[in-house]
């Protein structure tokens, strides 16, 4: 048991389990000349409003990695938050795919500021260092703050300002529209981003990510990197079938819905003790609750802890967190 | 339909699919801190009568570049048949991994003999080379054939007597140890051989493959590599949940075996129409068959056509391929 | 003493030498802003007809690299010469620099023909190979032939009409040139070639190399790249002056023309012995002589012997080569 | 004129000008097999009373790039100094040939100190992280400080308490040494440090850099990377015979002492000038003083400017620098 621990000890959506049944039923032909690879484009396209070409992956970290590989080139450097996952998560894949280097800019919270990328776009020119090449930012971010339209469109115009190009990290992309409640074509294209890493698994997928491209010109260089990174799976129509069943009807929003709302309870919940304190109401599906060590270790006993240090524990909600669950909370803290 | 265009056009067995269910089923830690996955090294420990280190993988690719980059790195060399999968279609993932060169080795089948080894061999200690550090054989080989033990055997005692080190690409391993009906142990670890990809995507898996050490000193350097490169899923208990279950009950063995079955009877099908020439008949499941281009044709129009070239089709059975499809062969060659 | 043993043994010409020091009288800024660096890309152009930027290197191998890498990125490959220097002897640094794979190519003696790029271009769109991006051929080849303006304009076509681009390894350049004695223009950009390693070490410099690239708009790429790769020299202007030297006055072909004059000679001086065949005379500076053991044990007692492998030896001239040497030759072959 | 500008706007020193014209009398046998190259290793053994095996390089980029290669890898990183050279002035040098992540630590000097290294060093095991391999420091440091035995010796034993490897980047080690006045030894290996980028071009030489290996077991892979990265010259001896006659009679100290001096004097000449402040009197070869807009512009007119950014000028001194700069600095500021 460890439902709070993160979104990503969940199972798969019951549609997505159909899904990947259905797929199963007889032999297509591999590497994505199935038909369900064959409709991401258009699917992706039609939700984004603009044409999108569709790289699956099978981790965001695999993800995040091949679109900076198709932003950034080994004499350059990419702007990263000092605390995100691309940064501290994953293990050099980054500049592994792309040769480029990660910057780290310090932060108050877990967003990129405009005001704090001018340092770093300043080294456009500089003979010996590598020269800034795009902005990557993570929306939901790792503390599961989102980003507004208007503080994506600052950092886009900053970017286009200065030659860069804009990735998003949107492992929890879906939690991040769900809370602003704008089209993801507001929160993408239009404000400037060039590529969008679209979580899915932590959202109700077996395992499935794409690299969304909104600039189709890159599909080419994308899919040979793909392949080369291993990214190209021979019976690719497992991952692609989750992806549309995903987009389907709006699954994914439905689902980062509920996450998001059962964080607010969880937050509210957790409120309720005098001894917790919630610094902040989750917009997404992260509650980060300071609470004293004996709370920590009745919800470790409980199996319903998630990370802690330093007397902060982040607590997430998924698509599967029900109420029953916030009730286990409730009882073992004795609220 | 595709049934006999390759063995990765096939879905998953049922035993597969269940277990993917079953791991479905509730919450688990991530990152391979599951039940599943941590029952990934005793049980293939006991498959093959020696400790091993399994680190999970989604595609072939990944497994075979995360492999050779365990062996060889960026001022060594590998030696590949210049006609095998590594060396032709894997878009230069050994290469990305490791930094190492691979080597192509001409040969007059898909098999690496130790006579076409030497001048590789020799090339140690020559300052301005890089310098040969591995051997990759397929087994079976990109072509369908198996290297028997004391072809492996003999491939192992050149790479000691160099200090070299030996990879297998399995993909199709489960086929190679069907047709030689011997235990894997014997194909491996005490032929000489370091580290075997062992490939279940093909043999009955969604998507799931496994390098295993048969050097655990490897494994963690093992691991934080295939973090780097993004084969470390969240949710990795539905690879390994795959895997347990291929391994289960020799379902990997009777998988391959009925294949390997089907394959000679397929062989012997074609074989029937006097225009149709088999040069060989299969010891795994892969035919080679001489046909005329209206033949091909027929093949294409029904449905049923593998890959070919130069009026050669090569056509694959799989752990599903059932009569009812030879008998399709016949109709639709009127045979 | 080691004369023949490569055209590498050899020192600086004096006009090399008083260039150095010249360069040596005063400060001047670094990292090529100084009047010598600042003075490459007119003079070089001046030289070749066309607008040329000139990135200096310290070695070949660097160049050579460096080269490539502008050429053709980690999902591609290069076709080369499975006897030439960038195969064998510079120990992945191609594929360290490029990311790509070189793919060897045999042939009959050392060049690249038209015929034999057929299966590499061929490639172009297979998915799962890295993509064909770039030709490199050795003028003058590893084993001393050159290829005529026909040769290689052939080569040019092939590479244009499949999207390919050329590179040269021009690392007895000068040999070459004076060999076919046609204007340099003649024999690369104008042949279809992108890039020259321009080699100047070898025929009188101390170590001095250019990359040379008849497309300028590669010149930014190249400048951080040569940065990266630790190929900016803080006090630039003692290659930059070594090379403005080496092509003031045609020194450069003045050297060349007497070292390929000296092979000349030294061949016939071979010859001489009944028991020394040449099976060819050679067009630059290198000899290939076959010949019994006892006289190369006597070439190597008298310190007067080159590289040699199943009873063929190669002897390079140089610039500094003199009578006196084959002389010597004449007196230890007791001809 | 740049005298002030850096210490790389120097030429070569007259011991240095005769041992490489030595070198150039006749011909010697390539790639380190010369009488110079050959006497590298015992000379700085008993430079520094240790075995040191020694690798020469072109650049000081492409010593440190080097030196982190063998400490550092592709799952790895490397603690740097937020201001340091490596970090900031090599254009992904380091990450290149290494494949390891630089991890900038600030400071409120140019140092790295042993209690802003723990949260580097607490990432070991973490799997999600680049592993902590090494430390890399500057001596002296890009900002003219010196590290003395002691700060070293914590740095080192920090580093052997976590696993990790120290390398220094000496591109001014010989100004560090001068500053402290202690043997060699007892600033780099006594004092737990495993590499040295040990620098010779600022300080007198055409171009001359030295990996120093105090772990001579580390030589080998050290050779075939060094030639990967196209730092084998053909004609190593021109670099060898410099750096023979840069230590011979300790020209290196002598050269460094007289730097060091003449940057004392430098400050206390514009200390003299009212409106300019020396925060700190220079240990090694930099001075920093901050003066007004128009004393810059003096400087600038008369060609005695260093680097400036927010009215901080650096200027540094070199081995030829005389007292008759100093006196031209009086009479441009008037002093």
């Amino acid at each position: 048991m460890a439902r709070f621990l993160s979104d990503n000890v969940s199972g798969a959506h019951p549609r997505i389990v159909e899904a990947l049944l259905a797929a199963n039923d007889d032999d297509h032909r591999p590497y994505g000349d199935d038909r369900w690879s064959r409709r991401l484009d258009e699917t992706f396209s039609a939700l984004f409003g603009t044409p999108v070409a569709v790289i699956p992956c099978m981790t965001g970290t695999a993800a995040n990695a091949l679109a900076l590989s198709l932003l950034a080139g080994p004499v350059q450097s990419v702007a990263v938050h000092a605390g995100s996952h691309v940064y501290n998560d994953e293990c050099n894949a980054p500049e592994f795919f792309s040769g480029a280097r990660l910057v780290p800019i310090a932060g108050s919270d877990g967003k990129l500021r405009v005001s704090d990328l001018a340092s770093f776009a300043a080294l456009k020119g500089e003979r010996h260092a590598p020269q800034p090449a795009a902005i990557s930012l993570a929306q939901a971010t790792e503390t599961g703050g989102v980003y507004d339209c208007d503080e994506l469109a600052a950092i886009g115009d900053l970017a286009r300002s200065h030659g860069l190009r804009v990735h998003q990290d949107g492992a929890r992309f879906a939690n991040a529209v769900a809370a602003i409640d704008r089209p993801p074509s507001e929160l993408t294209w239009k404000a400037g981003s060039d590529i969008l890493s679209f979580g899915a698994t932590k959202n109700g997928c077996f395992m499935a990510e794409a690299v969304l491209l909104f600039d189709p010109g890159l599909a080419e260089e994308a899919r040979y990197r793909a392949k080369r990174a291993g990214q190209l799976p021979s019976k690719m129509r497992f991952i692609s079938a989750q992806l549309l069943a995903y987009v389907a009807d709006d699954l994914w929003l439905h689902n980062a819905r509920h996450a998001n709302a059962m964080a607010r309870l969880l937050a509210e919940t957790l409120a309720a003790h005098r001894a917790i304190e919630i610094p902040e109401l989750p917009p997404a599906n992260m509650v980060f609750a300071k609470m004293p060590p004996d709370l920590i270790a009745r919800l470790e006993e409980a199996g319903l802890a998630g990370y802690h240090a330093d007397g902060t524990m982040r607590l997430c909600t998924s698509w599967i967190t029900q109420s029953a669950d916030l009730d286990r909370i409730t009882q073992a803290l004795l609220i």
